[in-house]
């Protein structure tokens, strides 16, 4: 495609843009430009996501759309975390034979149809906590219903597998009651068997609960769900970054499952054998440090073996109520989305309030400007080096504290 | 009693013991004072403890006969882990009203006529975990049935409530059999539910299981379980620490709970509701450092609120088959009492049990000679800081690695 090809395409994406997103016109080309690359690469992309980081959308789309080649960006590209010139010749590789500027015109008018609205980064509707995903963190956000309802908060991931037992039925409708009833947002795949159940539950406690989905929002998924999808979406949202028309595969259920474990304050997984996909929400739980719980139940059962070896080895908190699912999240105030500013300030906040007292120790040892050594935290402390290195690894998940070439620094709130 | 008393009741003893000790000639007199000590003292007493280990069974035992003030033994008793003579006049205020002496030569009598064996400190039927104990180790240990047995390794305690559910009793059938079929022995305390079960399924296997009461091994508690009891004696040991002739009391139920968990190498909780006795056991072994483990059930079911108990406040590791309850004592060496020094390596050996999934990762990374830094683990571990940073902390609490002038080490075993 020419530049000229370009430019026509964004003009009538602009206008198409303009009906589907709330109070858009603000940043109109980066959000093009959003769209451009959700329709162009896979969820979680890296390279995309880090070309992004370093170039921002708008420039990152016009080089894809452009054609030109990889050493004309190299310049540009100069910061360490930036994609390398190979990396980014394989991403055009990839992204480039996916232009289809018919398909993206189609792929807008169906969001349009279906009242479909567009969240990007920085709207009061963006989940904050989609930025512990880094370079992976989706591009944009496809939102059907209320899209603040996608940054309810406190809010936990109730999850669990398709083949669902009675007993596991039984867990996800006390669990998902009992958290509507103490103010907890219910988020969850929407799928058959256990995310089914928590969503129903929610809706029939009349709590606010989300689905985040692994195709596009115009086409609930799967179809004996449609109704189901249709009920979330009229209190609560129905949520993908995959434009509207792009059908879920494997790879994007993995993908959708960082979106769930991201946006949620904690994950539960109520019942899933060991190949349930909902431990791969689990991990990604675990692996951005989000509290994780899982429900424990018979070791005869297979359906719940999932969960005894999230218990096991993976430090899951053994949670059998509502009650103690909701102490995951405490700490984290409930209240309307917007009154804080959104990003990492809500977040920096939000992590402070959670700190232990080791935490808030070292956390007070350390300086914006200056560096220190972990030795220099023993002294200042009075701790032990594992506690303070424990402290040190939790701060760093919550994105308090930074490594500096010879020490720690406390990081500035963004 | 006088010194004259003191004198005869002795020479009693020393012939009554020489019938009920295999090889006991070696140390009479230790023997029958650890007799007289334990007929007088309830289990676990700390100042009693403290006074033999200061002065040894000899000592203490004449000082308690003679009637003499604390006064005489303030001199003896230097030691700051010594009791003070404050501490002595109350124990003697306990002790010496219970000092019978034809009780103690019906006891002794009725040892004999059962077949009850009198095992030792230092003896090699003598659990060496017994140490862990301290000043609240047993004095002596009454057996029947083959003494050896006490000291089978591996061993694991296999506990849970009297009120079992069938869910429960499937459990432990398969955690007893199981742990059989590997060579493990089965601890227990002999009780209704979930013990006897345990027992029962160890005797079907075909493999060594021991029992230990709270009241004396002549009369076997409760009445239901005299045949079991029996057949554990033919293969296995019913033991106690109480003499012959003692009653079970709530006290000495929970005293005889920490022989369990220190005699045996771990201790799973198969089954129990939150007010099971179980859960003692189980507060005893976590005390004593020892690997403790959990068996999940439904969480609809308060038969095992008390498992998930520990599991989410105690650290207790998810077990849900025999195999993963003999991981727990993987590497404890079967053996004779003895041939390990008790101390670092054994404990080393301990930790290494208990290390997580991302602490083994990070303990496999590092060098005894060259050190790494956070850094180079970090690439070689392919883990983000923050679970590096948590890793090495808690290997630095349990002593496996030591940081180096650059980075960290390894810790070679002591």
């Amino acid at each position: 495609m020419n530049r000229g090809g370009l430019e026509r395409l964004v003009d009538r994406l602009r206008e198409d843009l303009i009906a589907v997103r709330p109070g858009a016109a603000g940043a109109p080309h980066d959000a093009v430009a959003r769209v451009v690359l959700g329709a162009v690469a896979e969820p979680g992309d890296g390279v995309l996501g880090r070309m992004v980081e370093s170039l921002g959308a708008a420039e990152s789309a016009g080089w894809i759309l452009s054609g030109r080649g990889a050493t004309e960006l190299v310049d540009a590209l100069r910061q360490e975390s930036a994609p390398s010139s190979r990396e980014l010749t394989a991403g055009a590789a990839r992204w480039r034979p996916r232009i289809d500027d018919a398909a993206l015109a189609r792929s807008l008018a169906q969001a349009a149809r279906v009242g479909a609205r567009l969240v990007l980064p920085g709207d009061p509707d963006w989940p904050v906590g989609f930025a512990d995903l880094g370079p992976h963190a989706p591009l944009a956000l496809w939102v059907r219903g209320r899209s603040s309802a996608v940054v309810a908060s406190p809010s936990i991931a109730l999850v669990g597998a398709r083949a669902a037992t009675g007993y596991g039925e039984h867990v996800a409708v006390e669990a998902a009651a009992g958290l509507v009833d103490r103010g907890v947002a219910i988020v969850s795949g929407g799928a058959y068997g256990i995310d089914g159940t928590a969503h129903r539950a929610a809706l029939a406690a009349g709590g606010t609960t989300v689905a985040f989905l692994a195709g596009g929002v115009d086409r609930f998924y799967p179809a004996g769900h449609e109704a189901l999808l249709g009920r979330i979406a009229a209190t609560g949202a129905v949520a993908s970054e995959l434009p509207c028309g792009a059908a879920p595969t494997r790879w994007r259920f993995l993908q959708r499952n960082r979106l769930i474990a991201a946006s949620a304050g904690a994950t539960v997984v109520l019942e899933a054998g060991v190949r349930s996909g909902s431990l791969n929400t689990a991990g990604h739980a675990a692996t951005l440090g989000r509290p994780l719980g899982a429900v424990p139940g018979p070791v005869t059962s297979p359906a719940s073996a999932g969960c005894h070896r999230l218990l096991r080895e993976f430090d899951a908190l053994c949670v059998t109520d509502a009650a103690q699912m909701a102490e995951l999240v405490r700490g984290h105030r409930p209240g309307p989305a917007g009154d804080d500013a959104p990003g990492s300030t809500h977040s920096s906040q939000r992590a402070l309030e959670a700190l232990t007292s080791h935490e808030r120790r070292v956390l007070d040892a350390l300086s914006v400007r200056r560096s220190r050594s972990v030795d220099e935290l023993i002294r200042a402390t009075g701790m032990a080096s594992g506690p303070v290195l424990g402290a040190l690894g939790a701060l760093d998940a919550t994105g308090l504290v930074a490594r500096a070439a010879d020490g720690w620094v406390r990081r500035r709130p963004e």
